[in-house]
């Protein structure tokens, strides 16, 4: 496991944890066992537990009282419930966005979205890449617009929304135009100071790339009732 | 310190910190040491790292990696911040209700917005049991809209904005009618299945609520600039 240095233990635990929940290696349902995990990875109870609580504020597992944590699980409800909430927490990002920017944020705002451009462009099949310099558009974004309960709440999401990307790789990477062409909508959008056009680009957006996980694990829970 | 039976002793412990910063004992800026607190209430170091966490996804405190716990500051910024988010999420709650609620769920909606009103014309200057009872009716329509993530997302929001209408009370109490006006406008129009006017209300009642605490916000930032 790769550690960051100045992450606390309780976040360095929370990391590798939500990772191997993003890649699908902890599956949905998986229970989560404080004691054992302390024991596997050599650290305190104490420290798993704060982890469990960050990974629950990251939408990853749910915890039940006295009963232990699960790795949440991806169902088409809970896709479209978790797509509903983000997108529209997007649009306000957007909303605001649209409203506030001023000409010095200009160059890093264009500059990241560039990044994401080239990176279609150049590896149009690394996706974890594409998805992390998307969230570094979003991040840049959440900077110029200053509302730190909005950047909390996108930024509690990106491991769930990580998460549902791995889950439908191959589809992202077929479809990967669309993500283009999305960030070049919004830019054209923020620029333009249109909020309608801005609201309306991340709403398709949203309803896009929400359809894309739904097939994907609609083949999954087809394939699991198959097998059972 | 009164606690309830069925929560761990770590949410006994956030809830009986989180009220004391609604209820303005901890007053914004103030330190929370984990060690002074485990040796105060006599629970252990566990305990109250885990109820910061807890507090923190409750936006009354932050949690700053290496340097402790403070109570969040209540400045101008911050609470428009705040409602922002809050009012866009309520507006996405109003949006679905309009869209999902069946005649099935009529009476118990109907009964919760009559159980704000009735609190309002018995007891007007009964804000905390006012607050409760509104979160009430929001609790009710999270249930039928059934999104877990906006149920959570909101959830979390509520000692948050308690917090706010703690702080002006009198305000609040001056101006109740508008409380029970937005009830009326947004049970209309959810009634009417109409998502243009149920999103107009709540914009609306948050932008009032919004400017209500601004004032109040104003006011004490002023005399502590005067004492300063």
């Amino acid at each position: 496991m790769e550690f960051k240095a100045p992450d606390t233990l309780a976040e360095q635990l929370a990391n590798y944890l939500g990772q191997r929940i993003i890649m699908g290696e902890l599956p949905a349902g998986e229970r989560l066992h404080e004691l054992s995990i302390a024991n596997q990875l050599e650290v305190s109870r104490g420290s798993v537990r704060e982890a469990l609580y960050i990974l629950q504020r990251r939408h990853l597992i749910t915890i039940l009282p006295r009963k232990g944590a699960e790795v949440m699980p991806l169902t088409a409800h809970s896709v479209k419930s978790l797509y509903r909430v983000y997108a529209h927490l997007l649009e306000l990002l957007a909303d605001e966005l649209v409203g506030c920017w001023q000409e010095k944020d200009k160059v890093a705002l264009l500059e990241r979205v560039s990044q994401v451009k080239r990176l279609i462009e150049s590896n149009p099949r690394d996706v974890p890449r594409i998805v992390e310099a998307s969230f570094d558009v979003m991040e840049i974004c959440c900077t110029v617009v200053g509302n730190p309960f909005l950047q909390e709440a996108l930024e509690n999401f990106k491991p769930a929304i990580s998460r549902t990307y791995y889950l439908s790789m191959e589809r992202f990477r077929s479809e990967i135009e669309s993500t283009r062409d999305f960030f070049d909508t919004l830019t054209i959008a923020v620029l333009a100071r249109d909020r309608q056009a801005a609201r309306k680009a991340v709403q398709r957006f949203g309803e896009h790339q929400c359809e894309m996980i739904l097939t994907s694990v609609e083949t999954q829970e087809e394939g699991s009732r198959q097998r059972a």
